[in-house]
């Protein structure tokens, strides 16, 4: 079970200067009617993503036992929406630490730091790792960087298999990682063309790496599924939570001009989902000199970080907290505690932060800074099923909304195109003009 | 070394309708001359953290010989201004993953998250551990329930030394932390009175645990003195780096209606530099309405998440980039590579991020997004040292500025009022409201 309690949105709770009406949101739905329609005209086109979530999974499962069976490190190579979205799964369903213990280590190279790079090859024996490359154009640069440094090693290693030591995933076409796999015989996994990398991640991109950590990934499409049947011809907009969401968080910045959107779990192991949410909102919404920036933010930390600047500072942000209602593991405060501490007997942790959230909430209430709460009953891959496919279908109502296209992102282009350029010169410069430059 | 390269922030690149001009910096002369004044003036209150930097450390690097040599983890337990200061030393100063070899383990224990706390005590044999607990106020709810934790555990192995588990930090006055520690000799270091959390990194709540895990301390305040010494007597905004980077910082805002933030390093190191300096802005200035939001951000990564909101979206954000010329470890790409990565040739990982970063820098600067770049030459503690308190300085006098005090937080206290409340409850419930709540 979820719950999104949207009280602290509303005038009755914040007033009329920052809280939305109800009718503020009834307004909407036309444009939801719409997109319920949109979504089913093309779900075999831009909504892809919710299309996939049937595929079977077998061929994962089989080959993440193979992989369990033979290696001991796994090792994902991709950055962004290759990445992003297996971390999310692994640090919200696996152990905390979870490299401590498992049957099979897990390690991430997005970036391609030479300080991170080197020291996650330290900690591996290559010999007995396999990589799984990820990159649906088959062309990102920190992949491919990444992949020629390890490639070299396990062919030096192993030259008459070092194939086995790599599993790929890329979109079936010219590109240079599927040409690559295929010439040599690697196994590859394909990313549909119609899902876009943000949109990925219950696709081979996160449901691979997710079967060989030990994570339900049936429970995890049985989730999304349950979203897709029982919501995706749902109209009412306060029925709906990705009509919901979509609405609240457009209408908040739009007739509230809230541009910043904070997303507070109270749990260290959903940082990763924010982090995979950020990259959902931003890339999809950030356009034609729109879309609100997302900001990762953690309870209880940032009540000893970011609290004073919610509080006080400018009314231009919302905050959306996650709670976990319970947890398989929890902790009761011991008994018998020295003279001080009585005000903490007899809570569990769980408790003192649901606490904690409840005081945050309300001191942000008083101040009229909205909030809206997400309550997991349970962190299961079953709810981060539910919650993934909300999300992704907040982020796209919020873009039929706003009049964008949520599914492309052409400025990015821009970028690559100059690290193209700069790639094929010899020399650079990182200061170019010495004038405006303080040396110190 | 430490340059800032401020030529992306002025109209000759970006125009005159997002970019700033010299003389806005100019004018901001007079409050520049009085602001050094005033360091010099309150040296012994308010700007104590200077002061603080001449201490001796002696105690600290004796203290941290004898638990090196006595214990095999160390953990902190704080919040806030008590571990993010610590947290930013180790990740920029330590290897990468440094628990998976270094002599003396180190965890944190700073949210009360049941999951993270369990599983950390699962992975430290707590026989063989030392707790450092730091709290100026020495009663921080979050710091007090995982003291309790492991003061049990300790207690019951240890019945007749477990004191020698602990050390604390706090200020020296009549709270739990100090009482208690006092009335069972456990060893304990002083935080400065007029020395508040989030400028605390360089006492005993920073400096005793770098200590402990290596880093050189010595070196870290060296950096620190030099930029007292060359610059706290330097009126000349164009010649200083504090009063630059406070300036352009609240001119964007202020002229420029940047309300956000961004702190984009190209170093995975540097995250936690970008965590500590997100509370020092945030808890400084988010105040009557006004305060600029900090955002996290991460080279090359973010080109891969934010890069199109950052290009296309609102006008709405400054990006401060920070770079490191040389790393004591880069990697090379390797020769001879597979047909189609030729462009990755000769170079070496850090030359590709250098690139990476102009293209970027670069595609902001054509799309009128202000940005500035901050390049370390090396990752040292000296370096750090300055940055540290370069930034401390920079977030003085954009509160000075905005006309603000900077070193407190009023609004902290009444999320703590209300948590307290709710502590003496016995009965709570995290959804006060069913009829705004949509179950799922």
């Amino acid at each position: 079970m979820i719950t999104i309690d949207y009280s602290n949105i509303l005038n009755d709770n914040l007033g009329s200067n920052e809280g939305l009406n109800l009718q503020n949101l009834k307004n909407l739905q036309n444009q939801a009617n719409n997109f319920i329609e949109q979504i089913q005209d093309k779900r075999y086109k831009e909504y892809k993503f919710l299309d996939v979530i049937y595929n079977p999974v077998d061929e994962y499962i089989k080959t993440a036992n193979y992989i369990k069976s033979k290696f001991k490190y796994f090792v994902l190579i991709g950055i962004g929406g290759s990445s992003l979205g297996t971390e999310m799964l692994a640090q919200s369903l696996l152990d905390y630490y979870y490299n401590y213990k498992g049957d099979i280590k897990f390690f991430i190279l997005d970036n391609i730091d030479p300080d991170k790079v080197s020291h996650t090859l330290k900690n591996i024996d290559i010999r007995e790792t396999v990589f799984y490359v990820v990159s649906k154009s088959g062309k990102t640069i920190e992949t491919l960087v990444n992949f020629s440094i390890v490639f070299k090693k396990i062919k030096d290693l192993f030259p008459n298999n070092w194939q086995e030591h790599f599993i790929f995933a890329t979109e079936d076409n010219n590109n240079f990682l599927n040409r690559f796999g295929k010439k040599n015989n690697i196994k590859i996994f394909n990313i549909p063309k119609d899902v876009g990398g943000r949109f990925s991640v219950l696709t081979s991109v996160g449901l691979f790496p997710a079967s060989v950590l030990g994570i339900d990934i049936e429970e995890l499409l049985n989730g999304a599924k349950y979203i897709d049947k029982k919501f995706t011809n749902e109209k009412n907009i306060l029925k709906n939570p990705f009509l919901l969401l979509g609405s609240i968080y457009f209408l908040l910045d739009t007739l509230k001009q809230k541009n910043i959107l904070v997303m507070m779990p109270y749990s260290d192991k959903l940082c990763s989902f924010v982090s995979w949410f950020r990259q959902l909102w931003a890339e999809s919404l950030g356009k034609e000199n729109m879309g609100q920036t997302p900001v990762e933010s953690l309870g209880t930390l940032d009540q000893h970080s970011q609290f004073q600047l919610y509080m006080d500072g400018r009314k231009d942000k919302i905050i959306t907290f996650i709670n976990i209602l319970k947890r398989k593991t929890d902790i009761k405060i011991p008994e018998n505690l020295p003279e001080g501490l009585e005000i903490l007997d007899k809570h569990s942790l769980n408790q003192i932060l649901h606490k904690e959230y409840l005081g945050i909430k309300n001191a942000l209430k008083s101040r009229g800074v909205p909030n809206l709460s997400i309550n997991l009953d349970k962190l299961t891959p079953y709810n981060m099923g539910k919650l993934i496919i909300t999300y992704e279908l907040a982020t796209a109502f919020a873009g039929y909304l706003y009049g964008i296209n949520p599914f492309n992102q052409p400025a990015v282009e821009i970028g690559k195109q100059n690290i193209y350029k700069l790639l094929k010169e010899e020399n650079y410069s990182l200061i170019d003009n010495k004038e405006t430059t303080l040396y110190f």
